[in-house]
């Protein structure tokens, strides 16, 4: 089966050198980036959480760039089929192919080759964030105050999906935008909710921004809600375009990975000089999930303190009062941009230290290496505590941790004892909540705690 | 509490004598449909059939034109709250009271007074129907056969509601639109399913197109997704505007009012004049709802016959296939519309008697007047059963219906032995599936059948 | 030669009714009307204002209202070449063309018959001038007070049609819109000139607002810049529509039809309840028509006095201060608006007596019974001397008039003997200033005055 | 005094590091390149082809970027007047305003540094000539071949700017698009004739494209009717993009700035494998520019052969033949493109010899070295030519070609005496026809030419 897609969407005319550099090729690192990134989106519809298993099931998958009369069209060997519908593409899956092939190119033509980035300029790395946002344009000229960024697994349970959805709807109704890692699960949620609710409020251009990464991009593959996909290099590039572009960020039940992006942010809003930034950020979920909360609260108290958990706002069960009191803030958020002249589309003054910039490659080595004991610096110990939460995602489901789990073993987490302990006790919760893997597998851990 | 609220929508401005012919008056009867229909789109959040209920609860409403400095406004006095979020009046709601307001002046000034049309010639009939239509601005120019009727119950369960929101999916990803009685259930779920396979398609310009009527509009709310919405004067009219805009229908399951729709489509198409109009008729729903399928096809065969069958396609189970199969016959609508010069947008040509036109009024004693026995004329028979549902759905849910029920007891239908039998199989099978009245409340027919 | 055009613009789908009452017909005086002014739209590029040559020359020209698959389209059958490029109609024509179907269509369901209009009523006369422009989509509820109405001559000498065009260009600078009669000369440099001050402001959806009537149609056919045409039924309903739209108006230099429509206004604004209206008037030309003003003004004060001059101002030669003071006023205007609560769009508390408003038919008899002669009541008076205008320009250029003095020889114009003695000078200085014929042409006076 | 302009167009954000690149300093070149492009269109209303004259009436003129809630603004301090109506910034040079800064950004970004671009391949040339075009946003993907490139004078007298106007007519009225150096003259005459030609067509997104170089936007400011404006780094890659955006150029009568034009163009057209490019020419005028055409055309006889002559078509003095012409083969454009499968806005096909693309300098020693004798490779030798003429329009009108002459004395050109003569004659009668200056003043050869 062969196929011929035109483009739709931000990207439309691409140089013959463009064209070339993608040419398929098994040699070619950047052919075989934009072939898996193309598939991912492709198998939107599938669902699984298992990127190895979609890639063995479409081993036959090509995708080819073609000249046309209109500039370029893309040519599909053997995709998936719930890409289409009566033998035509989804269009949704057509712009988000296109954005695929816009960011790939973009990145690789800023950097050369994706693989020797070695920005350690922490000014460099946030301008290299702001253009390829701004080239993927994403970056709003409107001037307003409404992306609300949401967090949350990507495979949470019926209930708590549902809840997502009813934020996302109050969302809606308040004319906020939606911002997420583009999954399934708490990615998904919120933007049916909200375009429901867009529907109901006439918005048609509401925006749905996902931001993803290559490497999660087959696990999480974008739903089809999403109306502006970006492809972000690496994980901390992703979270930084996260928090430069979100008004407000609400937290929703996850596992791992929303724990590490709660520490990640905290790491940030408590520097000193991000003091005085009003971003609001709320933790939801429905009464079920209030153990989860609660959890996370307390290991929240135990290490990083007050000041930390001051930062964030825990409203259960009541998806009103959530979007109200978001609205609410994003008020104060576009004071506060007016009043130090920064962009309402970009939050440059947000200080970010490079710590919590630079690539952070979780091995047996690197994890390790982590030492996790008290400090006065609260900002740094959340920045180490979200590398220890880094690792563990990345041996749940990215393909490389994945694979050396399978080599060597889990990982080993060092650190202060009482530390350790309350780590632990907030891992295993996880597991006893189901929050590791798809529901209906059993976890086996990736990790071992070992208190030094 | 007392709010303004701008225009919205396909109007816009009055004249002097527009914004004094619906003053606030005890008097005006005028003012009293337009106050009750305003009331009705405002409560389209709460849930309920039970419009005698609603009046009484909002007896303080009251609605005001004003005139301002860019045409009018309106000032609505103790509105239902849920017709706002945070104050602000939703933007659907908003829209669907302009529609309010843009109808009953429309339809009052071609009539002068609502109460008093006596038009019987078959011509202009069709041509008020086409002028309410057109002021409403939903005879689009622009040259596409891809409006799909549904019809079916407010108040189906959970599992049907379901089903025809996949139905609704399934025709929006294949780029169809959507049009409805306006109401809840049947009628609210193919636009939600649309509405999001219509968001992965990118289309924004997607139609939910609601008729709806005076006295129908407070038991059947506009739901909010619908995007144009137009008041027809009269049920005969709706029916009339229904079958004239469809490129294709499509039958989910119901209660009489159901049944009703059907035979008045039969009673068309069995029209000598009408046999070589293509206009795609589906009948489906869940496997649950196979034997309210079972049931109707038994007593049209019974009744009208195997041509009359074959009018229409029943899928059970299968939304994938009935979206398929009204694309496919939309393809057919368009060449016969192109072949004889009839216009895309209005279904001109086909023939409709005036027995289908003329306004049926179900009282005590019209009802006793039936006489439903075996004819040769397939559609004049087809008419007077659906006079007979028609009175049925009156004393059910209209206000006027069910005073009368409450005053002199049930309706008497009489008719020849062996068809009355059949009616009565076919009633008592919609009050044992439930398909009479609201879920938790018990039916109380308001009819008696009677042989004679 | 024959071809068929497709709808645009403002007008797409008619009933089979509508359709019908076009039918040609020699007798029908409806389908001659209809072929008649769409006709002048066809010729407008072929320049006099000679109606009878027209009509003559195109005496094969037809027009036929098919049904078709988008709604309708017309058959043309002999059209002026000039309406079309490469066998192509010119797309402004075209929309032209719909709105005379439009228009004629609406007046005529309006009055059944548009010679036997009996309005007498001020209110009702106002509303159906309401009616008439909501219908033909030109009543704007953006809330702008930016519409700038131009008057003056239709057969002006280059100078002044060059200053016009600078006006106009001045006026465009600073975002306003222009209305005019939507012929030639001083209707149609304005225009030309705002039209590429609105390309250079990047303004997209400036509006070229003309109004014309089907007696004056043929000889002053609308100039293509005009995006927004309306045919109203009558000069009294036309100038109703100028002073309603108008947020300021600009006279040019013209003949004798300029004059009448200064002396309307003036008559209006002398209203006990106009006092208080701010609605700015400016009378402007180029240094060569200086004396034009001078007379004009010195014949106004002799007549209507001080306060009547008051409410004009005159500025010679210097278009950025005529744009300047418009926009400078328009502030006034809105303001004036909002605090009355009136619509921008539409001047409803302007005061227009029926005096103004009825149709004044002039012939032989209606203007012999003229009796012009100082009164207390200004308004009233300039009301009458607006008549004796309104006669010369029907005997200049109306078929109908031109029929009648040709015929019966010219009118006879009454009055006391100063006063007559001012008209005199007056439209002698009309003459001798190459005002009342097409440059090229000697003028044959259609009047004479005589005192009494 | 001073005023902050917001951003219009295709340019909104900038990043933090490319607002420090443009920050105001003596010492930057690229700060003084920004300034003078700026200045230049600011002055776009005067008219002058002095640059230097400006540079010194606005030597007080600065501009700097701010970052701003939306982005950015420009903060602009003694500004020319005529760019302001009342105050506020005319819209059109808003957008030139941005076109500048974004391509002086773009360019500055792809070179590092614009002076030491030392491209000398053609595959990449051609690509940089793509991506500016493509970063401008001005490579659309519409699929259309309707770009017709107007060359020809800046200072053409009035004759012949009115007929550029009446071919831009024309040309408009069959929705054909306008790409010119954009300067006045021969580059404003045909976009005002379009442009009234596209109101009158109702064309709203007419494209008005020019192509200018930061060494020429002084001398031709742009005009304000263009609505895409791009600066190209130099005359080569500008004359580049002229040629692959084109689907037909047409010649007007101009001066030595022409005539090099047609020979870059000839030289292109005349290489083996452009043989099979349909590429309509046509060289048109009025009457009185007769003389002018058959000089040019006498002359490429007596250098390039007919093959030369049959690449483009002489048409006088009838603006409608050009254009029905123009529109004819671009159909035969459209079918080549489609047929080997090139892009219809960029061609890519086209086979263009380092020789014209790589920058030529004019100085006394690069024109001292021309050697122009016969040659068979006719391509190479209307290159050679070529040169000879850009010499002559940079010692004319060009900063730096001014100065030098002023040190040193015109230029030589040398080569075969009898097309020594041949070019004498030709340049003597540009002389002659008063096309080597402004009107009113005197023109001082800066060229002598020596036969050897």
């Amino acid at each position: 089966m062969q196929v011929q897609v035109r483009p739709r969407g931000s990207l439309d005319q691409l140089s013959q050198l463009e064209v070339e550099r993608l040419r398929e090729s098994a040699a070619s690192e950047l052919y075989q980036l934009y072939r898996n990134c193309s598939l991912a989106v492709l198998a939107s519809g599938l669902t699984s959480d298992d990127s190895t298993a979609l890639f063995e099931r479409y081993q036959e998958f090509k995708v080819r760039v073609l000249r046309s009369e209109r500039g370029i069209k893309l040519e599909l060997t053997h995709p998936p089929e719930a890409a289409f519908v009566d033998g035509e593409i989804i269009r949704s899956i057509q712009e988000h192919l296109f954005a695929v092939l816009r960011d790939i190119l973009y990145i690789s033509d800023r950097y050369e080759n994706l693989r020797h980035i070695n920005l350690t300029n922490s000014v460099h790395i946030t301008n290299v964030v702001f253009e390829i946002l701004r080239n993927a344009k994403v970056i709003s000229p409107k001037g307003e105050t409404n992306m609300v960024v949401c967090w949350g697994g990507h495979s949470i349970n019926d209930l708590e999906f549902q809840y997502t959805r009813e934020v996302g709807y109050e969302l809606g109704l308040r004319d906020l935008n939606i911002c997420t890692g583009c999954g399934p699960g708490a990615m998904e949620g919120p933007m049916k909710g909200a375009a429901i609710a867009h529907a109901k409020q006439r918005i048609r251009d509401g925006r749905f921004l996902g931001l993803t990464e290559p490497s999660i991009i087959a696990a999480e593959p974008p739903n089809q809600i999403v109306n502006e996909l970006v492809i972000l290099p690496d994980i901390e590039k992703r979270l930084e375009a996260f928090v430069r572009l979100a008004h407000g960020i609400i937290i929703f039940p996850g596992g791992v990975g929303t724990a590490e992006e709660l520490l990640y942010l905290l790491g940030i809003l408590l520097h000193e000089e991000n003091r005085d930034q009003p971003l609001p950020v709320v933790l939801t979920g429905p009464q079920s999930s209030r153990a989860y909360f609660d959890e996370i609260n307390a290991f929240i108290g135990a290490t990083l303190g007050p000041e930390a958990q001051s930062r964030y706002h825990i409203i259960i069960d009541d998806p009103q009062a959530v979007a109200r009191y978001m609205k609410q803030q994003l008020a104060d958020v576009k004071s506060f941009r007016l009043s130090v002249d920064d962009a309402f589309a970009f939050n440059w003054r947000l200080k970010i230290e490079p710590e919590f910039q630079l690539p952070f490659e979780p091995d047996h080595d690197t994890m390790a290496n982590l030492d996790l004991r008290p400090m006065a610096n609260k900002a740094m110990l959340a920045g180490h505590l979200r590398k220890a939460f880094s690792g563990i995602v990345a041996g749940n489901v990215k393909s490389q941790g994945v694979k050396a789990i399978r080599q060597r073993g889990p990982f080993r987490i060092h650190g202060d004892p009482a530390m350790m302990a309350r780590l632990d006790t907030l891992l295993s919760a996880f597991v006893d909540q189901g929050r590791m893997k798809l529901p209906g597998s059993v976890y086996h851990p990736c990790y071992e705690i070992q208190p030094r």
